[in-house]
């Protein structure tokens, strides 16, 4: 039982919360008894650490179960111990620490290299959409953004470098579990991003108040594979980023709000994508 | 100047971070120079104290001026003062104490009593879209989905009396404005204001994950003046809510997301119904 809030181990994944820490370690937190399940039943073998407090085993039983049939060993902690390695939120008596693991955008997009000449995955239809986030600076808009790509059946997501730490615990947590349910690519730069969605086949268009009413778009167009590009929540994105999109388009405002929430902008485009290209199936 | 964050006065203020206080005071709070700026452009005449640090009113000056061409008297305070009058964040030295303003449900359906027999508002349009929330509990998900529904240009918001008050801090943060923008009715019974928005001609529908995928309504189906109807974040809807619309319907999730956030369905939805409202247009 680790008792101590002072205890090396403690300390040790209390350090997860800092970028540098996670980033040099590869490693990232997991709070509170729902993201902890999702893990576990998404992807286990990313799991190096369990550490519970006996009540809170006893109240989710299955964590216990679900620990056991992965063969990772449960650490039992006081209350105290793990609200110390948590951020701000309560974890109400669950933590974990999980291994990162980023997708390869040479896997999600084909190895274009080797395909060049000839296309590769003949038969194999490539990806209709895709999220991509450059400059996303608040961890509960990029979460709340990655979950929405996921219930909108998204394909991926791309994180550039300017954007919020994928494995920030508040990125993590917004996700609600959407984390573990999708490709997530991080660390790109956004050029070396929209040339291989290109090479993929997807239009690319910018998310951008100063472009077209979304509504000025056919069906067609909207049913075309396409690579959504998500700016900063206050600033946008530049000029010279929304320049490197086919097109630049808006969710327009018919009311007196000045702007929208970046999310619910996010979430409003792409289901006008996956409704037309779901169109009629 | 106020000084000391245990003035009298502050200690008044600071009690309007309570629904009780408010409520009886019929009075609420603004935090931080946006939400004074808006309220001080849209609804002048609500405001009725305004406290200002020094280094705010050189760093706002446009709050002087409004203040000023509205004839409210600025009424200076230390950031200790104004931070103990405040909700959790930091209002950077602007604070203001403002009236409610609910909106009547007989204004904004018409005097259906006085209408019977015979339609008093011939030729005016009635009202084509309408959020109505039951029971939505989240501060952030309430002023989220009020500042979505000014977006997607709604004629009004109803908030039945299960759901937060629409005057916590929290939730007219989330509304960054747009609580000044458009109608918004409270403390009503559900039942009572689906009377209203039926005899006004418009359809009810329920936002349910148990009901019919919105791709299944044609657009002439969303085209009709419709009232929407969004439940707890957590439980949604009960069958006995769902059972007074005249139809459910869902955000279809596409993906491997258990659920959307609140707010980003409700934006999704309310969108919808907008976009084939406007289409043609």
């Amino acid at each position: 039982m680790i008792e101590s809030p002072r205890n090396a181990r403690v300390r040790e994944v209390r350090r997860l919360q800092q970028k540098a820490e996670r980033t040099s370690s590869g490693l990232f937190l997991l709070e509170g008894p729902q993201a902890v399940r999702e893990a576990l039943e998404c992807r286990p073998e990313l799991v190096t650490d369990l550490f519970v407090t006996p009540t809170a085993l006893e109240r989710h039983t299955d964590l216990g179960d679900l620990a056991f049939r992965h063969e990772l060993e449960l650490q039992f902690a006081t209350e105290e111990a793990i609200d110390a390695m948590a951020d701000t939120r309560t974890p109400q008596g669950v933590i974990a620490v999980c291994r990162q693991f980023p997708a390869s955008i040479r896997t999600l997009f084909g190895q274009s290299s080797q395909a060049e000449g000839g296309d590769d995955r003949d038969g194999e239809p490539g990806p209709k959409l895709v999220a991509i986030l450059e400059e996303v600076r608040d961890p509960g808009n990029a979460g709340t953004i990655i979950r929405a790509a996921d219930a909108a059946g998204a394909d991926a997501v791309i994180l550039t470098g300017r954007t919020v730490d994928l494995y920030n615990p508040k990125v993590v947590r917004a996700t609600t579990g959407s984390l573990f349910h999708l490709p997530i690519a991080v660390d790109i730069e956004l050029d070396a991003v929209l040339a291989r969605v290109r090479e993929a086949g997807m239009q690319v268009i910018a998310a951008d108040v100063k472009g077209d009413a979304i509504t000025e778009l056919s069906q067609d167009e909207l049913a075309r594979p396409t690579a959504w590009v998500f700016g900063n929540e206050a600033r946008g994105l530049s000029d010279d980023n929304v320049a490197l999109a086919d097109r630049s388009v808006r969710v327009p405002i018919y009311g007196l709000a000045e702007s929208m929430n970046l999310s619910t902008a996010a979430s409003v485009v792409l289901y006008a994508s996956a409704f037309a290209q779901r169109a009629g199936e």
